[in-house]
């Protein structure tokens, strides 16, 4: 509801275009639709460029369905990540054209090409438990209108397997960096590259790993400016930010 | 050290151009100064477009006063962070042309103009004293060649505060929200825009807010997409990830 | 044992009404009955205005059983929270008149009517995950006699699916604001709104929600006044207090 | 920006009483005043019968005043809280009929008599340390139209000292407890009142009291029902809440 | 290996009794028994007199049975802890004499009477759930020659469902507090009563309460002196500890 | 408040020795006096054989100066602890006879003698920097009524540094560990000796020692059966609870 | 990458020996090869003396068994650690020479002989439940060419269990001290032997041991010098860094 | 004590050199001198080669002091850690050979020549503020015998820095690693070079540093293995136990 749009209300208003009474009901119903237990923003990919998306883990299927059936109706692509396989299943059923992504755990169902912007964006791992986290991400990114090169394995305990891969990721326009355990990866990218950076700590590593809290506070506190953080395990965040970043 | 440049080299020693003694020598001395107690890296601003920054907190007046000597003779220009009032004092005898910001904590001496990008960066506190770190973000940014739109003291406790200033921040190209407490600022904004969102949670606060933990887990747990962070009054970090975005 | 009760005691053995050792009986097994592992508190309802509520968890089948039988002949209205579906279909065999919220995990004995209150509480959601602990709120306010409004999906990621319902909030008493992951959905309607708030944190989210303490600590930093805090998850406790303070 | 607001200012233009770019004026700059450091809210009084309250802490003593003086012509009450007494001093300088409270450092202006509620409010502490915080409770409830019951020193270690008191609490209609160390005073009067309670946790200990966490946790674990609780030290935020669920 | 055993050993040596290397074993072989993966203290009830207690959880079935063969050649009174039924399943066919205490879960096979002391210790919970710890501690102190006095389910929640138990607390000669959630009996009473009190935290309790760390914080901080804690869940630990004072 | 004094108080109304408002007014003023900012235990000595024990941190001098002075004309015994050396300085100008233990932070007044425990409490602990917190519990069991053996500087570190003191600690009837860092000397006694034992981490270390969470959580969760823990550095509960002890 | 390979390198392009594209080439491909999921460093045995060494948890049967395969071609020695039983069982079928040590969890196979270091390392547990991290230290320092001495179950609360083995940890040259609970055993045997000692924390015991964190911290604020300590449960680190200093 | 001291003394027994009491007496005696607030093993230098070192910080001018004083009457070198310049000053009026070293904050009395070790110690940090933490640890090592290469400012930011230092690196024996913010310098070295390294995090850095928890955590759950970890800030603890390896 900016300003613009308020600003056209009420001249249609002024011109007896609208009445109040119909007016008021614009403002209210504007933006979502009310299924009773979730409020669908209808209006998101009008507005952003990105098709809804929908956060499936603590959905019932059921719930997920419902979604999935009112935005498909609308013609909308269709996201929904953190989707176990058991969950795609069932909803394969009614969206027979529906998509898994099986390490990513995404569900997708593409109504309109999405047109990739000009340049890649870089996803890298520490190592290889870290894919699946990568893989949320870079689905997410490519979902959105993205070209996506993937360097996996690459820690720094063997740093040289990350340095031939250095010309690949300056092509490049935005970078994100995956690990878990000490994170350290994302200060030495950054210390490397000159791109936009994106740390996604990852709950991999036992003991003094903490679920991620190690990774995450080095991420934080990376000596390399130019890196910003999102949650553990948080690939979608990630891939999503990224995509705003290369579509500027 | 990256592939282009060794290439070079290596063809440089072919050609006989080089001798391997020389060249081990560039390998070696390539990119920075040892003043013993500090490497600075000489060569930054070529690769980067950047000005070298010197982290101040930490270092006695003595050290600092020998880096910038140091850099000034390289006519770079020359960023000082989290510098205390007294500092620039004393180092201002020497290089009478540095300037201070007095809120941001941050020393200047600006040796070439740097153009700024086209777009600016929305700079937006949740309080009055959010301002120092606000201040951080705003310089750095401007310094490093981008113009800041400040919106300070727009809070959730009164959204309508921010609601109108909602039309100004949509032209910016990045937005950098600082917010302590709760730092649900965040997580409105990311709801209302579209761009890249840049979060720095502050040590504002008292009891629960536990010197900024509150709000940096907000804003990592935020439940709008887009938004990334850095640590914890961090102002330095986040104008500095802002202008690599606005500039790409 | 208040002031009123000991001195119509003390005014009892005085007149010879009571003698001294019937007096001591009477303060020793006043307010409970003791069934081993379990004391209940027998007046509790003439007190409070309310019916015993059994917290279920960690108890065992049996236990809750004797429990409610006990509670059963005495004719009170009987509430167990945090029972699990399996605990209420061998409590049901027993106690046919029992009544099951599924979501809520609550078991019912109704025995005699609560008329309720004549302002309703309204009980708003950050999203669809939270809504077990908003029904396990709901529920309770319900049994404890008041009318409820649910708004369930509501959260700050899209402002405008909160704003419309604004007038419907605002027609309640009280308000109970459930969120996870960075729960600032309770200062934003905190500063939208004048009633008391009771905010809930739940552990809804992953990595740095911490199981519902990045939601508990933003909630009790809000920059909005008015708002007060329960346990991560305790839909009672909130259901609870709003009905206290719906019915003064 | 209610709805009512909204359906008169639309009414307006309809009938001609306001023009288009009238309108958006109101709406823009409806409830706040840019000070540059800060927007006050200058409409909150009328909306919510309380003064503008002023949190004093992280402002520097120009900005208070200049605060202070905006809101002083528009005729309000005042209250500044956590206010030091140097600024008192500097502050009662330009406005003489400041009245400062120095136990709750509470910065007052009252313009306007403010008519008490008609049951009172009581405010417990379990020790005398727990005193500054109590203070800031009890007056902000007082400036707010509160009568106030204060009880302090009346920990559970010794709880006869507080048994004698319960007549009297139980005449108030809401009840602020507030305690450090172990916190357990909440729990306790919560087993022996009807009414609200809120939980106020210090940062009064050493050792194992974490600054107050070990009181927040006890609180929000709480075993009595009814009660909830605010930030560590926030004695305005319990006077705030209370006075609300007060004047219901 | 205390001075007069070291003086005896000694005076033997000089003496002749003993000569130089049969000393040296005497002192080496002195005090246990070493079965590869565990050493069994073969003297600690002379020394003690208490039985030697084995610790189950992370132990295999085959090494609590290895152990408990080679203590019942000894003719050793044996107690293990934490033991599954399971265990206790497996351990008896070669133990047919053993005792499972259930809720306690504790194994036990006495061989020699122990005289309980004179006085008898109180074990006192907060709830229900908290049942479980508690009979650890009782039955423990009740093998190690301990009347035990049990009293459940009296929190403070209905404060005078422990005062009239009072009586009964006062006259043993040490009592153990076990409380989950906000662990505010322990305080209570402490406040109460003059002897010695062993605080036991559990782990009952969810959300904000963290596996007992709450109950643990508050017990640590409790305002009543003359309060002492053990580890969470710990009612082996208090049982042991209380033994030792009530047999002084 | 206990069985006995109402059970007398009752028969006292029975037989007409006191009228009913009479009892009610020594129920209530039983057992304190209300200062208003603090509520003396007028009563305890009596019950307790303890003297008053005041708690002079978070209190200003003229708070204490008032108990002091209220307690002072009924006779009793006063203990103050952490008394900074200038409230005793103050302190003492208005009670001559006031004794102050520097080390330990506690000044005294004795009125009447208290006879010693015939045995004796062992004070042990592992550093130099442990002293002040062994002598507040050192002094806090002697004005109890305590002979006190001190063993300073016994470290795990030069375990033979302990080894030959243990005779010395075996004839005391309880030991108080106190340890900071680390906090291994509990386990190392607790695994020697047979007596109570009450640990004491202190806040003594740096880094990873967290004010003394290292050492409270080693204390816990340490292998010795019969170790009893108090909070950091509270060398006052350790010397009460010991003294409660040793005078079973 | 070192800088002798460097100068040889360019020694061979000047003196014609390879070309520029051909050097380059060796540069690139240097020390990996890359599995698409995983980079193998095929040179590290060369450098290092050590064979490569595959963490197994967090990778699926398929990447372990595409791994060994690879390496297997190459002729090295191969260990994998922290192997489930049932991936050795399918991963066995592929190289009937692998070995599997169950309790250290550890997959070898052998290719070349590897001598023993001359001196031996010692492996010392507190209790029987820290076995299987011990196990995992003494297999790793084997595989890596070093003879191990096992002391199992030697905890500080049976001191005398650890003092008759000090002359068999005096003759080896490391010491790895693994303990939960508190960890006190680092310390005591630091203050007793004068080798380099590594301690590592394991996640045995409950409650306030938090997983290992008490024994972490503890052993991080150890009084002895001369301990340095690993992650939790990490008996890799401990023998490989043991078997590195041992080797020296 | 060890098994050798007692065979003689057993020995000396049995032949008539020494009778029961004076081997009593040696046996109570043998190892330390106490000076009632410190104990002082005066035999350490004998069986460890190394100066006795007196931790200062928590002793008083005049505990240090006595304690050099003793030792120096001994002809033992001393070393003083953590000593303030003031503690040095008011010493060396009494000690006029004490030498302290400035940054390191250590006093020194050399007596005799400690013979370096015949490899260097390399001490590397990440950024200039690391270096007092640095000079500890390179003192310490000094000190107690080994040649010490000091590369500081070597941070994985600008990770050239560090390259070309490796040759110099991997000539020494031992590497300690120092460094606060995200502490990724360990896991780079440690990937980089084949010797222990011992890695110590600093409390250098703001926000989620978290007074360098973040550093530690980074550097325990590094992916580099062959890194061990000391307390934070330690220098002391590095330099001690690198000594000890280099002296194998």
């Amino acid at each position: 509801m900016n300003a613009t749009d308020l600003e056209q209300l009420l001249n249609d208003i002024k011109s007896g275009k609208k009445d109040v009474q119909e007016a008021m009901e614009t403002l209210r119903d504007f933006p979502y639709t009310d299924l009773g237990f979730a409020r669908i923003d209808t209006h998101r990919e009008l507005r952003t460029g990105y098709p809804e998306i929908v956060y499936c883990a603590g959905k019932t299927t059921e719930q997920v369905r419902a979604i999935f059936g009112f935005m498909n109706e609308k013609g909308n692509n269709i996201m929904g990540t953190r989707a176990p396989e058991e969950m795609f299943n069932a909803i394969s059923q009614y969206f027979p054209e529906a998509v898994y992504y099986k390490e990513a755990r995404i569900i997708s169902i593409n109504k309109k090409e999405v047109k990739p912007a000009s340049q890649a964006i870089a996803v890298i791992t520490a190592g290889t438990s870290d894919i699946p986290v990568a893989e949320e991400a870079a689905v997410t990114a490519e979902l959105l209108g993205n070209n996506v090169i993937r360097i996996y394995d690459a820690g720094v305990a063997g740093i040289h397997r990350l340095v031939d891969k250095l010309p690949e990721i300056k092509k490049c326009r935005v970078a994100i960096v995956i690990a878990g355990m000490e994170g350290a990866l994302a200060s030495v990218i950054g210390g490397l590259v000159n791109m936009p950076i994106i740390a996604v700590p990852t709950s991999i590593g036992y003991g003094a790993s903490f679920g991620g809290i190690s990774a995450l506070l080095a991420m934080l506190t990376s000596c390399a400016a130019g890196v910003t953080v999102v949650n553990i395990d948080n690939g979608f965040g990630a891939g999503f930010a990224a995509s705003r970043i290369n579509n500027l």
